[in-house]
């Protein structure tokens, strides 16, 4: 017997040995299919420059799921379908504001509207702006320093935090719900700093959510550089604004999202990998969230192109609504859950196609472990994060159906420098960072599909 | 002494634990200070914008040196000098390629002349272009094939890896040795595929070195798509070049290297971080390195800023000369030889300005070991790589001293579409990328100068 005992670790070790190698044959047969053949940034050329921007609502997003269908087809799914999903419709049309301090004449800004907002039916509101620090130091204010004023928050993007996403969610509350604190103390508009990592003029619109217990009043946003000089001006002199615009919340609209999926062989659980075609509304929304799309679409073509074994069902997963509602991602969990699909992982790209570094993940401590256990595979490509506790809003839904879910992680310095505005392009999107997020989601993907 | 035996571990534990804390918060405020108050993004903007491009030799790169004298001093240096340093001058002049194939008229074509190659004089060279596959090829051909021809490589960079360094060095032979190898077989002049990773049309000049024994025959370089539409064309018929070009080397200039420091509070050893002043003489040089410049002087700034205890001198120096004949740092090695200086560490950034993965180290294992059991307080800014084996061009000579050297290893995507070119502009550069390199570099040398 004590020869058998020392045979079998031997044994072990050696299939185990044998296992990682082939696995390291796939993940370069999967990087080097990729970086030499892939389609995602010429699919993104297309998406971003014959498309353009895509509110879900719009008649350009009823083109891009079209595009969708079609490229997903391209990829070689064996199906791919519409998913219909009831959106909001916000439409900004025009838009101008102009402040005035002294005996100064007007002068315009650049702005935009925040997403989900109110206008001013194309009457000029005008008033007084006042600087207010903080959400707490509004709070601490009388309605009447506050009443028929416009309130001007200019709270800075966290330089200091090592991930531009956690400045984000550190600034993020005046652009998602300050409005309606502004409107219950009887401010009649809101301007904000917008969430910006950058020093420029560029205003970042994006969404909101009123609290419907209080008048829906305009909210907008400037660029970073209007808004210091606009606090500046605001410590010797009073500055009053002139707002007009014609966005509102337009009804609804039925679209759909697009799903495409190579059928598993072995069973028909699924394992999911998504971005959402909507876009916010200027740009072309290249960066947020293009690149996730054309990533997922990789994905898929590169599982029928080098004919890696599917055991479960591959499923590309481009969301309606992300930006202004969510519906998309609802409306799929939904359906998953009454079909009784089983879902072992979704992955999202949302985070922009730049130079992958790791992925945030969702799920038990063992999964995790186990996935943390392939990353001598991963860092080669430069792949090496595996800690983060976070997955896209699109695939969020589906961990109360018991799914592991996460998101591409890729490096964070240049996502809200350029996030949610006109230069959210194309051309910001370099073709190597694209294709190696697309790799890395593949080698995910085909671990999970193989050892799950 | 049982309990002295178990009291020692728990001291020590307890010392290293503290050690650890307080590092980590110097990491934490070298970080927060740099991503704040870091001076590198508008002085790299004033190098490249009041400045531009500046090759040794040229008036240009005279201006360069001034500029970075001025802002060591503001910096904080005790101590700002010039290092005399005898440069290669060469001049490009007015160029330009045309060819010719069946009955059309002649095109011209984006091209380059290759750094340090002698032109036409401003005499039209013609002759018939031949598509030579490799290096290896051509050594198999007969010099009656090659006689009087205009030799064309079409070799392309190497997608597949990872890290594109190393497809440059795998192609670099096209442009750094093959003119010489031309002229061996009687090839009139040279024609290559740029040194790029992008797709475009855009030429990629650089330096190369003629084998004396040989005549030094014009080389050119050609964008991506105008070398894979020549060997197309080359398939069906034959194609006719007209090159005319005045550049050449025009003898030799003295000029310096820029570098300052502060003193070592408790000796004199050498703790260095540079960049190359000087770059082509296409762009703005500002990825190609005016980023490795502004970092070195950010790393000083911050050190006097914070008032971190520099036991060693801490040095900045900006190299003369790195791309066309690496002077600078031949005379830096040699001053320091002569003067009996000791480097314990030399870095430079020369990778460019992207956001950091690591560094690659020479130096012995057993210093390497010392800086890997620093990666925990490295990882959370995405520093996690220390296992590559280079160093920067600038620091090599170091070695022969016995000093420790190394790279800022930055993600690589990036620097091979714009390295050499039009394109290596500002704007081509993040800020909070740029920023973060500078960090990673002041973070590494507070911990040598610490530990060291």
């Amino acid at each position: 017997m004590k020869k058998l005992t020392l045979l079998l670790p031997l044994f072990w070790g050696g299939l185990f040995f044998s296992q990682s190698k082939s696995d390291s044959i796939e993940f370069k047969n999967i990087s080097d299919e990729i970086l030499t053949n892939g389609q995602a940034y010429n699919n993104l050329h297309q998406l971003a420059k014959d498309i353009g921007h895509r509110l879900s609502g719009s008649e350009a997003y009823e083109k891009a799921t079209k595009w969708a269908y079609k490229k997903l087809k391209e990829a070689g799914a064996d199906k791919v379908w519409y998913q219909e999903v009831m959106v909001p419709v916000w439409e900004r049309g025009k838009e101008s504001l102009q402040i005035k301090s002294g005996t100064n004449s007007w002068k315009s800004l650049n702005m935009l509207s925040i997403g989900n907002t109110e206008g001013t039916n194309g009457k000029d509101l005008e008033g007084e702006i006042i600087y207010v620090k903080s959400l707490e130091d509004l709070d601490k204010m009388k309605d009447s320093e506050v009443k028929d004023k416009i309130v001007f928050f200019n709270y800075p993007f966290n330089q200091t935090f090592i991930s531009t996403g956690q400045a984000y969610g550190d600034a993020g509350k005046y652009r998602f719900v300050a409005a309606s604190f502004v409107a219950k103390k009887g401010g009649k508009a809101m301007i904000i700093r917008s969430l910006s990592s950058a020093f420029d003029d560029v205003p970042h619109t994006g969404t909101q959510r009123y609290d419907e217990r209080y008048p829906k009043i305009p909210a907008v946003c400037i660029g970073v550089k209007s808004a210091d000089e606009l606090e500046k001006t605001l410590e010797s002199e009073k500055v009053f604004a002139k707002l007009n615009s014609n966005c509102g919340m337009k009804g609804e609209r039925l679209t759909h999202s697009v799903i495409g999926e190579i059928t598993g062989k072995k069973d028909q659980s699924v394992i999911a990998v998504g971005g959402h075609l909507d876009s916010w509304d200027v740009g072309e929304g290249a960066t947020d969230d293009g690149a996730g799309v054309v990533q997922a679409i990789e994905v898929l073509r590169t599982f029928k192109k080098l004919n890696i074994p599917n055991n479960h069902t591959i499923r590309v997963i481009c969301f309606a609504n992300e930006e202004n509602g969510a519906k998309g991602a609802k409306k799929y969990a939904e359906e998953a859950k009454r079909k009784n699909e089983k879902h072992l992982f979704a992955l999202e790209s949302d985070s922009g196609g730049f130079a992958p570094r790791g992925f945030g993940l969702v799920m038990s401590d063992g999964k995790r472990n186990e996935v943390k256990s392939w990353s001598n595979l991963f860092l080669p490509y430069g792949i090496y994060d595996f800690d983060k506790n976070y997955a896209g809003t699109d695939v969020q839904p589906l961990q109360e159906l018991g799914s592991a879910t996460g998101e591409l992680s890729p490096d964070s310095a240049r996502y809200f420098d350029i996030h949610h505005t006109t230069e959210d392009i194309f051309e910001k999107v370099n073709r190597r960072e694209l294709l190696s997020g697309a790799s890395a989601e593949t080698q995910l993907l085909y671990m999970i599909d193989k050892y799950w």
